[in-house]
Order: C-alpha cells, then sequence, then structure tokens
C-alpha cells in the first residue's frame, strides 16, 4: 500500500485507467444512453457501480483534474483555478506552473512504487501539473507532435496513435486522448501501463447540449474506446472535472454579471479587483465567462474603505454588508468572504480574494463589458463554474457491493475506489 | 381602476393578452431564438421589456396559473397543488374544484368592471378554477366540442377555429389554445375580448429538452401565433407556470428519492403519509414524479411519535430531527416544517403537511416504487415542482422604462405589467 495526502491505496493488480471527461454533466450519459449510443456505459451502469458524485469548488478544469490525482481538495493541493493573483507580488497570473502545487501526486507516488504510469491530456496546460515529479509517460494532444523521451517519456506520438495533429478547438482533441490510451494499453510504446490517467477537453460541452447529435455522437466515440479499454482487461473509473449548464439570456446572449462594472460603480474605480479564475489562453469557446469569481481589496483600497468605515463602524462590518449587498444582485446564487469560502468549499484562503461570488446555474460573471471578447461565440453560451456545475458521473466498470449510496462522493474518490474497492 | 387582493389595476385601454406558457423554461426561447425559430420574439426581447421572473412554489401548473389570475401567492388564493389531505375529511383529493379558492381572480373582476374577457386552457382542470365567477368566454381546448354558450359563454368551438379536437396527450392542445386566441381576438365570436388569459400544456416540454427539433418546432408555432396577436395590436405578456428540467440517472431512468419507502423504513408503516401534490388525472408523461411532496403525520401517527418522544424529549425535538435527517438524503434540495415552508414560499399552512421536502434539480420524488406507474414514459422523464424550476419568462411586447431589473419580478406580476405599465 501507499499513502499520499492522509488517503491510503492498496497498489493495483489490474491495469487501471481513470477518466476525466471535461465537462461531463450526467444528463450527456443519460441522454446518449436513451439514444442508444453507448452500449458499453449502458451495460456498465447496469452491471458495474454508478454513482454520482461532486466535484470541487470552483468547478474548473485544473482544480478538478488535481483533486483527482491527488485524492484531495485544493486548501491541500494548492490549484483553486487557472488564474490567480499571485499574493507574493500582487500580479496576475496563470496557475499552470507545478510550483504552485502544494501536495503530492498519487501518480509520481504509484511511479515511485514501482508502477508504469501514463498521461495523456487534451490540452497541454495540465501536462506539467499532472506530471509533476512524475516519471513516466505524460504528453498532452495539442503537443503531441513535438514529444520527447527525455520530457514527456515517450515520442513519436503521432505515428503510434495514426491520427493527424487534431486542432485545439475540436472533439479531435479528446478523440486522441482515447485513442492514445488504447493504444499505449496495447503495449504500443512498451509494456503497457499499469496505471493509466486520460483527461478530454470540454469543447464539445461548452458547444452541444445533452441528448444533441454533436453531444451523442462525442459520447459514442468515448464509449466505443472505453470498451476497447475495457476489452483490454482495465478497471476504468470514469468521472468529470465539472458539468456544464447553458447561461444564455432568452435573446440567446451570454447573461453576464459584469462584476468589476457593478462594484466599480458602488465603490469608485480601482477599489477592487474582480479575478475570474476561468481565465486560461484557451477562452474562444466561453469568452472567459464562468460562474465564479473572487474579489480583491488591495492594501491601498482597504485603507479607502477603512476611511469610510471611520463613520460607518468597523471595517469586519463593511466587507459584510458588501457580501450583502452582492448577495442582493439579480443572477448571484450565493456570496461568500474569504474565510467562508475556504472553509465552505475546502480552498486555500491565501489564494483567493476578500470576497468569492458564485452565480446561478445559468448566469455567468464577467470583469467589465468592455474586457470580454465574446466574439468567439458561435452558439449560446454553455460554461461552468458555480456550485450548479458540482454534479458529475463516478462510474466504475466493476460491481462494488456495499457502498454507501447515501455517502456524499466526490470526484476525488476516484483513485481510491479505483484501487480500494474494485480490484 | 380595480382593486383586486389588494393589488391595484388601471382598467386595459388596449386589447390585453396573458400567456402562461405551461412548462416554458426560459431556455426553450433561448435555444428557439437562436435557431432561428423566434423571429416575433427575438424583435420583442430586443424593442419590448424581457424580464426573468420566478414562479411561486410549489412549481406546478395550478397553484401558478391561480397566481397569476390573482396576482397572489398561493397564501392568499389557497391552491398549493393539484392534490391534498382535505383538513376536513382526511381523505386524499384533487384541489380542481373552485371550493377551493380563497381569493376572487382579476379576471372576474374584469368583468365585472365591463370588459370583454375570454380564457382558453389546454387542459379542462383548470377551466373552473380559472373561470370561478367570471362572465365571458372560458373554455378548454381538450372539451372544445361539448362547449355550451350557458356554461362556456361559447359554442362551436371547433367549427371556429377550424381545428379537429386534439387529443390532451399532445403539442396540437396548445396550438389550438393560440389558435382559438387569434380567432376570439379577430372578433369570431363576438366583439373581440378586451382581456384574453390564454394557458398551454407542457406536453411538449416534458419529452423535449430546449433546443431540440420537438421544442423548437412548438415554440416557432407559438412564435406564429403571437406575431397574429400582435398584429391585432395586443398588448401580450408572456410568462409560464414553471420551468422544466431532465430528471434522470445517467442510465435514463427516472431519478427518484421513493420517499414513502424511506419513512416507512425509518419509522415503521402507517407513520407518515407521503402526498405528492403533482397528482391529477394526466400523470402519464411524468408518472406523477416530481421534485416537491409534503409529508404528513397524522393523529394516530402523532401519537406513536409522541409515544417515542417519551423518551426523547418533547415531540418539536422530534419533528426537527426528522427534517434533519430528511435532508441528508441524496438529492434532497431542502426539507422544511410546515411553518418553515408557509413563509418561505407563502404557502396556505392548513393544505400542507407537517414537512414539505424538495428535490434537487435532476431528482423527483414519489412515494412507493410499487405506486408509480413508469410505463407511459417513452423517454428520459422531464419534470418540475422544485425549486430548480423556479425562473420563468415574463416577456412584454412593449417597452417598458425605469423598471427595476433587480427586483424580484414573480410570474404573478403579469396583469400588473399588463395593465400599469405597458399600456
Amino acid at each position: 500500500m501507499i499513502t499520499v495526502n492522509h488517503r491510503s491505496y492498496h497498489l493495483p493488480k489490474q491495469p487501471t485507467v481513470v477518466v476525466c471527461v471535461d465537462g461531463c454533466e450526467p444528463d450527456y450519459i443519460a441522454q446518449a444512453v436513451a439514444h442508444g449510443h453507448m452500449p458499453w456505459m449502458k451495460a456498465t451502469l447496469a452491471q458495474g457501480t454508478a454513482l454520482v458524485a461532486d466535484c470541487v469548488m470552483p468547478s474548473f478544469t485544473n482544480p478538478n483534474n488535481l483533486s483527482i490525482v491527488t485524492g484531495a481538495p485544493p486548501s491541500v493541493h494548492g490549484i483553486c483555478g487557472n488564474y490567480l493573483i499571485d499574493p507574493a507580488s500582487g500580479a496576475e497570473v496563470m496557475m499552470n506552473d507545478p510550483e504552485w502545487l502544494r501536495a503530492p501526486t498519487l501518480l509520481a507516488a504509484l511511479a515511485r512504487a514501482g508502477k508504469h504510469v501514463a498521461v495523456v491530456t487534451a490540452k497541454d496546460k495540465l501536462r506539467r501539473l499532472l506530471g509533476h515529479e512524475m516519471t513516466g509517460i505524460c504528453f498532452s494532444a495539442e503537443k503531441a507532435d513535438s514529444c520527447t523521451v527525455m520530457e514527456h517519456g515517450i515520442e513519436n506520438v503521432l505515428q503510434m496513435v495514426g491520427l493527424p495533429l487534431p486542432s485545439v478547438y475540436s472533439a479531435d482533441l479528446s478523440e486522441f486522448v482515447f485513442a492514445a490510451g488504447v493504444k499505449l494499453m496495447e503495449g504500443a510504446a512498451g509494456p503497457a501501463p499499469d496505471v493509466m490517467y486520460l483527461s478530454t477537453t470540454d469543447y464539445v460541452q461548452h458547444k452541444h447540449a445533452p441528448g444533441t447529435y454533436g453531444a451523442d455522437m462525442f459520447y459514442a466515440m468515448m464509449d466505443r474506446y472505453l470498451a476497447q479499454l475495457e476489452a483490454l482487461g482495465c478497471v476504468i473509473v470514469l468521472t468529470a472535472d465539472h458539468g456544464m449548464n447553458a447561461k444564455t439570456r432568452m435573446d440567446a446572449q451570454p447573461d453576464v454579471i459584469w462584476l468589476q462594472d457593478v462594484l466599480d460603480d458602488w465603490l469608485g474605480e480601482g477599489v477592487t479587483r474582480v479575478i475570474l479564475p476561468i481565465t486560461d489562453p484557451y477562452v474562444v469557446h466561453h469568452g472567459a465567462l464562468g460562474s465564479y469569481a473572487t474579489v480583491y481589496m488591495t492594501g491601498q483600497h482597504a485603507e479607502r474603505l477603512a476611511a469610510h468605515e471611520l463613520k460607518l463602524g468597523r471595517t469586519r462590518v463593511h466587507l459584510a454588508s458588501l457580501v450583502d449587498k452582492l448577495g442582493t444582485l439579480r443572477g448571484v446564487e450565493a456570496v461568500y468572504t474569504r474565510a467562508q469560502a475556504a472553509r465552505e468549499f475546502e480552498l486555500p484562503d491565501d489564494r483567493i480574494g476578500d470576497i468569492v461570488v458564485v452565480s446561478e446555474r445559468s448566469v455567468v460573471i464577467g470583469t467589465s463589458a468592455s474586457r470580454h471578447d465574446l466574439g468567439g461565440l458561435e452558439v449560446p453560451l454553455r460554461s461552468h463554474g458555480g456550485s450548479s456545475e458540482q454534479r458529475v458521473p463516478l462510474v466504475v466498470n466493476r460491481a462494488i457491493t456495499g457502498l454507501d449510496e447515501q455517502h456524499h462522493w466526490r470526484n476525488f474518490d476516484a483513485f481510491d475506489l479505483a484501487f480500494n474497492h474494485a480490484q
């Protein structure tokens, strides 16, 4: 057994694949199953283990992928978004670099324990975080044409997979992940992995609602590859980083709370800084609009507020009244102080702002209207980030008896189920 | 001006139509607009007034239709479901009879004030409640073949509309409502109405998700009739009785909490009685499964509990612990005591049980597995009843300046907007 982040895991006896299907609202599976497009999944739901779990907040890709591979919430691993204000420098920076990671991954520990580990991600942004201190194969479909044995543990990936390099904005990017996974498990790049982690992209889910043709075709593709992995003898656990919902007004335009504009109007410009942790280099399909934002009051602004406070009372009261006022905005689901958010969502309190705002299922949060380019939105916005996108599948292709269905399952229980219950 | 249920209304100067689109989750409109199927709606959203409102809880048809025509919540008008335990007799009965109505309708008051009023509903279950003490035309599409001047204020309806009698389970039932509305407004049955209330059925919404072909075709049909009503000079306010969501597990079967089974298991048979206020004679398309239930502890059971209490303390504590325990069930969103529910949802406290249970967006509540016939479900369950189906459109085909977008709009503000703001 190995212990990682205070959880103990049996070493796998069977080849094990954990799949994180980006943006996989459970209804995608339900509709595709109902329409007859997922025969493998239909059988697996009946004969294996079918749970619905909660992802971690914010319901974004990086925090959840890191939770899955560390078995722990963001308060432990430190990755609470794609983007933050660096507490050291005050600068807005990406959180893609492993320097932000505060906890070891189970993948690295498995490799250290002598297991062959392989990781395939859709986008390259996740690769370095997931592969941190891990020996083995770790590459992205996005950069599959430039893998080296030195850096990725593999080369000639396009040749191995037999598919062209996919566009970063495509369903093909995810198909490449599955196709590569099957090839690796077939032993096309040396011994078959003992443990494999596959992580797709939510390009399709941002564009297509559950049950529509585009979604059903994606899930049919996935089903074929999952059946192949099962045929190779794999224990498979399928989960997701987050769900996905329509986020539009009735005129099909994004339903946005322009939070920086609201706060500037209330408090004056420069008093607050709204950060959208969904922000990353790939924002074409969602315009950096999600249902989660964090608000910083920097030193200077805290002083300006304090000046206000002299008339009103203590600073704490002022922040609380701002939290209350934000809570009355149309489309806001909940507002938290830093401490409340850290406790409620198990977030690292030094990496979130003074206030956390979560919007409703059909509403997103932007900074200023002038700062978002929505020109790339070809279809009505679908996005995530809020509590309304926390429900995700947690499916195992093995029957597990005695599981408590009332237990609050998390997507980061995936490896625990795979190693400690499914084999 | 007239005053009804403590709200004052200007009498209409222009012909006015309030449309209640059964089960109209706002995304139905967004997707149909995005797909180019609602040209009238697209223009109206741009040039008129586009609000999203909350319907009343429980998010069922009868309570909301009555709220719209009384301008008041169920605590005032008394209709809090289709089905309840009669506090007088202890029997389970339908709430379709006007004897249950505790408040006058605006429709009756308008007729009394000399206005020509016409009401067309899809199903007959609503007709007698909506038409209570109202002079004018009031009939259902379901029974359009048997209208008499004496009872419905109109006869030969099929001939007037020029459509065959529709099936009660069909999109045609709603189309008949709109077609009849246009004919009435054209003066086909005497002078054109001054005020018309049209209420459709959610047959389509129970079967088809927003943006799918079946839904888009329904909304395209609706759009054509609304354009005709506008061309006739009507002020139109469109709202809904409730939204609609997928309520399935990943295997596409209904995701049901069998609440009576759970309570029987915890407390013994006969201690509680679970009532599903969605129950009515038309349950084929939802199997009487919605996201709202109420639990009665009858006299006998209260005594049995009281016997328990002797060991545990006072009865109140016991009920509170039951509420807490129900709240931990997977899929339960919130649990309320009678008093809490009455306050939170503005419900008549003598017509709900001792406990009210609301389930999550994708989960429904049933009584006992053995008591629901799900054989009529041809497609994955879509239903309503919960807080997750409270958002509904509130659209006016007139620009209204100075409206507070942060106001908590309700669907039962429809006539206030129509009479006091839009003309």
